[in-house]
């Protein structure tokens, strides 16, 4: 019953505490009683607050008995993104010089689910900083797969999909610069969406008006991520990009009917990426389903020339500006990956940068022609199946050699230079039973109409039930 | 009368239009007259399409008789500023290398005015590629102001403004990147918006994520301007940064009180400007009639720390993008103070470009904290007061060196870093009858508020009514 409670969707939980058949402690419990149990062999949660998030689901137990309002999120465990400030809870960013870092005071995007009525459990394991889609660091090492222990999790909010495919919290949220919200999704049979730019408003963030990282929410089922996204996104004043939307929007019930729904597939986003052939065997069935429930599906992609320069660019030149100093000051206590990145940014010119933004303009330009032809593009959201913890990086994909830790990602990287919402969903299993994610991308600002497709696919194939045998 | 009929409000005038009181071919050729008898000694309009202007004004009035539906601006002569690209109308950017240049189509600013029913009349004069706030250029000459002939009608808007005030059209469009709408409104004694960045989506752009500079509204009165803004703003699919507000919102009536209103004064923005002390002397009581409004003022100015750089740095950045290549190619048909900025532009690292991304986002962060404790800033619009044409910029302000020609203009520079709307308006004039402009700065996407607040000052005032001895 407990293990039951602990895989029902976030939904259908938040209904269960509103109308207090269950209480916020009796959910807590159930959690923290699976964390303890089977957290070992996943190693998603690495700081647990099981005392504050006890007393936090009495408070909000008590406050519905006392017929205080409560929010959309009351008495939802929640887990965060150990790159996100959580006041008075470690935040390592899976860095030893972060060991004994406790911030004072949430940052927004845990803020605005604390104020939702969510409880802080904990915080999901990440790669050192956040760079790359393989969890694991120096401090607490690799998270597995709850799908098959000893391969990945994904990343870089590994931690947060681990956790979530087993069961550990209803709902947890991550970040997004190359992939890390959709890629760890993916791996783990969870669903992870990149919203727009601004749709999730980040604070405190160094440069207000970068578009390359974002927050957002990953969950079980799209409904549930719909939930999440409903506290997360809305405007914030000192956010400068930040979309202004009414974030209710999102919790409207979504379709279950695609019909004259035009939809783009492109299995290797036209000959951009190489794919592992047993994603694509996976996939392609699977996007004939949208056909049965209304939608046209053809081969087609947009022009993504110029994506790969202007998302190298960009994050080489975030991270310089991250981290060559901490990496001049701690040399060892820096990936080699991280300085790498660094480097490659310490040497950009205006003119790099100029040229960058000019790719970056007609790049969104040929993404809106093409999204005025069609309502959706679906991609596979990995090129890659999970791969064992102790690979850094696959350095080979069908026999086609990758460069470097960016290479095998750029099915996600690509889109994320494009400044489109892309979510990804559980597109089926392999025969040997590793989950495949779908990429499903929507025109700028369309964040609801790839919820709602999301969400029509997951009906029809119901994917994400598949329990892992943990 | 026909005279009188030009220096109606744009309001008043399309109330006219819409019951047929007069007709667009009557008001088109009452601002045609007065072009041709007093542009000359002006220099604002610098193409003018009387035919093409009077083929629109019969269209309309037939489309008008017709019953057909008609927008907004239905009737009303518009010129547009000679950088903004008008199809099949010259447009040359002030500049030899354009002097037979004609635009295939309306560049976005220019199509959303003729959608809403605007006449094309023709282009406004321009400093050479908008560069600087004087206007001249080795194409047309120089722009006089219709305040005193010989003195500058300001720039790079300067050509619209002096068109305004000189009553040979209702309504004018410019851009501001460092005061180009603000300027030389308060030169000529009219209204210009900077509008919030994305308020008025500009297409086409080269980086399209840049906030520095903005398309905008100028007209005679306040009420014109925000008429203008509901046309022109709204948003482009196209444009990353565009706001989504419904600008129908900009034409609800405007407030005639300030009840309750926090206004700050900042006459010299905190020491950081010098003013010409006969400005300074014009503005204090004006800015006391505020107060007559149920206002509370009081001298205050937010932290504009590391404003000059962020200005500088992405002024520079944009110039070496946009005019280095063409000023190699034509060394001796681009004037020096460009070839200067996009020189100092050539040399900027990535670096550089990160720290002023770290600073711009401080900046609006410390912006946003001063307009909880304010409603509105109050700054002179300009340092100095009209100055000869003759000289390409002031050198000295109050027996203060000038570096080079953009630091006359900080005024208005600064405030274009803080990614705030700002508008100028007709602040009282000297004793020798020069005219003074009031900037009303207000935070970021509060483009309205700074609308109600000059509407009431203006109402209060209304400097704008005193017309030039042309």
């Amino acid at each position: 019953m407990s293990d039951d409670l602990c895989f029902r969707p976030a939904t259908e939980l938040a209904a269960l505490l509103r109308t207090r058949e269950i209480s916020a402690r009796e959910l807590l419990d159930a959690h923290l009683t699976r964390i303890e149990r089977l957290d070992p062999g996943v190693n998603a949660v690495v700081t647990l607050d099981a005392e504050g998030a006890r007393a936090a689901a009495d408070a909000a137990d008590a406050a519905l008995a006392a017929g205080r309002p409560v929010g959309p999120l009351h008495g939802l465990p929640i887990a965060h993104k150990d790159t996100h400030a959580t006041g008075g809870m470690r935040t390592t960013w899976g860095s030893p010089l972060h060991a004994d870092t406790v911030p004072e005071r949430d940052e927004l995007v845990v803020a605005r689910s604390v104020a939702a009525g969510a409880i802080r459990v904990g915080k999901t394991n990440v790669p050192e900083f956040a760079a790359g889609s393989h969890t694991f660091n120096p401090l607490f090492g690799a998270t597995h797969n709850p799908y098959r222990h000893g391969l990945s999790a994904g990343g870089s909010s590994g931690g947060a999909a681990a956790a979530l495919a087993a069961g550990f919290v209803p709902l947890a949220e991550g970040s997004d610069m190359g992939g890390s919200l959709r890629n760890p999704a993916a791996f783990c049979n969870v669903v992870g969406l990149r919203p727009t730019p601004g749709r999730v408003p980040t604070w405190p963030a160094p440069m207000a008006w970068s578009q390359l990282s974002v927050q957002g929410p990953m969950g079980r089922t799209v409904a549930d991520v719909a939930l999440q996204l409903s506290v997360l996104a809305g405007p914030d004043r000192r956010v400068p990009i930040s979309l202004a939307d009414d974030p209710a929007g999102f919790v409207a019930p979504l379709l279950e009917r695609l019909d004259g729904l035009r939809v783009a597939w492109a299995p290797d986003l036209g000959g951009r990426v190489t794919v592992d052939p047993a994603i694509t065997a996976v996939l392609a069935p699977s996007v004939g389903v949208l056909e049965s429930l209304g939608a046209t599906v053809e081969e087609a992609c947009p022009d993504l020339s110029g994506a790969d320069e202007v998302f190298g660019t960009l994050r080489a030149w975030l991270f310089d500006s991250s981290f060559s100093d901490l990496a001049a000051r701690h040399p060892d206590q820096v990936k080699e990956s991280i300085r790498w990145n660094a480097a490659k940014g310490a040497a950009l010119t205006g003119r790099d940068l100029a040229r960058t933004e000019q790719l970056h303009t007609t790049l969104y330009e040929r993404m809106v022609t093409f999204f005025e032809r069609y309502d959706v593009l679906l991609a596979p959201t990995t090129q890659v199946l999970p791969f064992p913890v102790e690979i850094e990086y696959p350095t080979e994909i069908a026999g086609v050699h990758q460069d470097n830790y960016l290479e095998w990602m750029r099915s996600c990287t690509v889109i994320s230079a494009t400044g489109c919402p892309a979510l990804s969903v559980p597109g089926g299993f392999t025969e040997d039973g590793l989950p495949v994610g779908l990429q499903i991308i929507g025109a700028p600002r369309a964040d609801r109409r790839v919820l709602e497709v999301g969400h029509a696919f997951e009906q029809a194939t119901r994917f994400g039930e598949r329990r892992p045998a943990l």
